[in-house]
């Protein structure tokens, strides 16, 4: 096939301070559906469109936060080929068995990266029970709920060392840098945007003094409209919005976002272009950050710089 | 990058009966941006959100229909490689030189499908002179205009031996089979959705008795809200549409069939969901196949199955 | 106030074979919600966005159709002088007492059309236990359920003598002719569409042979893409499409019409411009009715025209 | 009919401070046509979808700010009934002759409100030479420009003695007030919206001690689709913006605040529901005015609040 080694973001484990708001939240109001409890209590979760045993875990702490963020690999001699190559590359390695701390999950490589972030690769993953029809589907499996997110989408991730974290997504994973924000230099980047496909990023990375922090997980929705749908639901249910409804210059997606009860930045996303590894890179001066990243307004709030958890 | 090989289907030659009208439907209406003509008078076309030189070329001829398609190709090794193991498939090539008969492109391989179908292979275009931004980039270049397609999707083509042409894309070039349609025996496919990324097609195939026949060439459009504006303006301009707006079961893409004025079927589609290899296959039986392509109504029309250029 | 008379079409009462297979239809696709039953079994049913006790009422008959449609008039005087005034046009008037066969409505007068319907007028009627908020109104009282009607909109009844009933809408209840199509004589009226307020139909009626059929009633939704989804809904549980999603070019609002379980023709329906009466008459040839009613395809199918209930 | 006496808002007089910036802001971005200019200088508009001879007039002054307001209303009877009970409220009245000022319009009354703000009511307006179709009319009768406003909307007025002009719009005008927000004591009105018709509001006073103040003139979109292209335009074109895309409680519409070159706030605006005079007012406490006038973000800006012209 023309899609190779990593294919998505598709597994990540939040902390949160309460199961029963956080279940409020991701699975009413956002829309996942619950697959099932782990046996030291984290929720599985997953998205209506997604066919892997569960996506999104979430797991009981004192503080919230990102305990790592999972990457499908297509096949397991390409998952042994980035184990060989991320070692080479001089990060460091741990191996996770299979079915033992994620169900349904085949082994998985836990990869520490300089930003201080963990990022794990896997190629196997049991098919979920509920998952999107495969013989003369329906539209769907079962009623929308929420803002019925289709699957998770991606992850901002915060921390220092940003750049050569993004060489190994690059030259190990093989994954593109899409789009980059440039810092007062004009040289080094504040910000990239790294794809493994046709999608507008997989992961971003912006450099940052204080290590292993997210800045927002993000949800995909089908439209405009569906943002709308999703602002009125945040409205009703007094749901804390940072901003928007509104649109990205970075990606041009259209975007909202929000904090979960634990204070966890979410985002909906949806719309951008189809990404090809043949187009050019683009690129945005510090000058221009605030439009980059919010277009229609074209000012980052302070929140948004500085609330990570 | 993750995405190799082919990457999408890039270009297209139609037959038209007359270039004026065929020009006020394919840059006013349906929004596409003329980029010159060829010293033998074909007119060149591209979509606003699309790099390369062009996409879309419209060539005056006696009857309407298809000369060929163009699939991109993202490397001169892999055009190389594609090259040497379609010779060693069985299939005839034609080598065409360079800035020969398509300005701005590279060589290509001319590859003659058993359908009666022909498919350039091809790794290098120039970028076009007008091209999305790259440095601090607006949201588009030009005022949208028309139904504003941002590119040209894919196409569906009608023909004899579907299956081998099929075991060809899928054995040489990787791409994936998405979804099928069985036939009555429940063994055969008689149609095959083919995609090289996340996109739920580049290309799909039907086996049917005669060769070479186009069904359609498809535009994406961003939402169901520019499928809505897309109807408009074919009301407003009196376009004869075939069947939308409407969604498909296949693709979950929704959709308006159209056509221009030389009788060659349009569509221009949006939606769907992100397209994996991972993902299982779908499969339609032949007694769901009117829901698999039309699935509000439920029923093909007899003009859908009959009329091809 | 500026609107003043009758106010809009506010009760409609239909007949249906099966009541469990109507109350999916009506309750969980369309999304009313049930009010409750009268003592002889019929059931009251109301939009989400609608004060009132109830709008729409099913009653369990041997053949589908409508019972009457009701109108709401703004004060007791004027509903006293349509009466008088209905009398001295020379229409048959039956006096309903309050509260006796609806629940929650005050009198009402019966008035017998020579299209064979009957309209019913009344000025009082309770509020509904479950209305739209007050004070510090949230966006919804209750989740959003099936297509997400918001109220009745609008019937269109065909009957013999469409002239003199529409006569009687104009002179005595005071209500505007929006838009006519024509009849082959470019003289008379086929089909009128009638309003009392922005709204670019309350009633419309269609001259015809048999009388008091009903065409069908409609709901409204917000925009083009509740359209999409209520389509989306019906082909997810295979509700028979009679036409649409389309526009119609009388009104320019968008549609679906579909069948209830008995046979009934519904409509969903937004959008068009907002109406006053200072605007001139949109007049439709009868050679463009086509285009009158469905904007996009331009013509009408045979079902449309003879299926009546 | 049964819409009488006031019909709507028809008529706005702003100044600005620059014609030509003005005119990009309000033709090209907007989507308003130029009717053509008064012997001295000033430049009649209208949107497409409306019928009078022009709706909004540019003329060029010193400081930004709004001229006057005119309601249009049904009948010449109702005018001079209109203008005796004013002069019987006691408020000023001034005569302005036919077609002396503003260009094929009949005889204004200009009333003068205790806020400070000159309000025209008029009967005859000649028909605008670019009007929508009346025979079989075509669903636009030119391409969409810009933000593609249907018509001027509404205007949120600012200014003392609210109370006593509110008493006026609704005693005499016979205007209907669909919500209002009360102030700390709970008994006062701090704001309150007017409509004449189905409409959510055609006016809103706000109780303010500078006399005069325009708040904002409000311009009609399609739905929420077209207020997220508006905002396409606005980041586009560096359209300063204030506040949205989001969502009023109050009138439940769709809405961005921002700003024409001069400083005068402009709004499009969408969706909420169709309010009938039968409906139960609707009333905001001062804890929830955030959420009134913004349902998504709760919390009212600085600038919304203070910067008026």
């Amino acid at each position: 096939m023309a899609l190779k080694g990593v294919l998505r973001t598709g597994l990540v484990q939040l902390r949160v301070l309460d199961l029963d708001k956080s279940l409020d939240h991701y699975r009413k109001h956002i829309g996942l559906t619950e697959v099932g409890r782990t046996e030291d209590g984290r929720v599985m979760l997953k998205g209506n469109d997604e066919f892997d045993h569960h996506s999104v875990v979430l797991r009981l702490a004192e503080t919230p936060g990102l305990d790592y963020i999972g990457l499908k690999v297509d096949t397991k001699e390409n998952l042994e080929r980035f184990e060989a190559e991320t070692k080479a590359f001089g990060f460091e390695i741990e191996e996770i068995a299979p079915n033992s701390d994620q169900p349904g999950f085949g082994r998985r490589i836990a990869v520490k990266l300089p930003t201080g972030h963990r990022i794990d690769l896997y190629s196997e993953v049991e098919l979920a029970e509920k998952h999107p029809g495969i013989k003369n589907p329906k539209l769907w499996i079962e009623e929308p709920k929420g803002m019925d997110v289709s699957c998770f989408d991606h992850a901002l991730l915060y921390g220092p060392n940003a750049k050569e974290a993004t060489q190994w997504f690059v030259e190990v994973l093989e994954m593109s840098i899409v789009e980059v924000v440039k810092k007062e230099d004009g040289v080094e980047n504040l910000a990239v945007w790294l794809s493994a496909s046709n999608r507008g990023h997989d992961l971003a990375i912006l450099d940052y003094d204080k290590p292993g922090k997210l800045h927002h997980i993000s949800f995909h929705l089908e439209d405009w409209n569906a943002i709308g749908h999703a602002a009125d639901i945040m409205g009703q249910y007094n749901i804390s919005i940072d901003v928007g409804p509104t649109r990205h210059g970075v990606t041009r997606g259209q975007t909202i976002y929000f904090f979960d009860p634990s204070g966890n930045r979410n985002e909906v996303f949806c719309g951008g272009y189809f990404y090809y590894p043949d187009m050019p890179l683009r690129v945005w001066d510090i000058e221009h950050v605030g439009e980059g990243i919010f277009y229609y307004d074209k000012v980052l709030n302070e929140r948004f710089l500085s609330v990570v958890s």
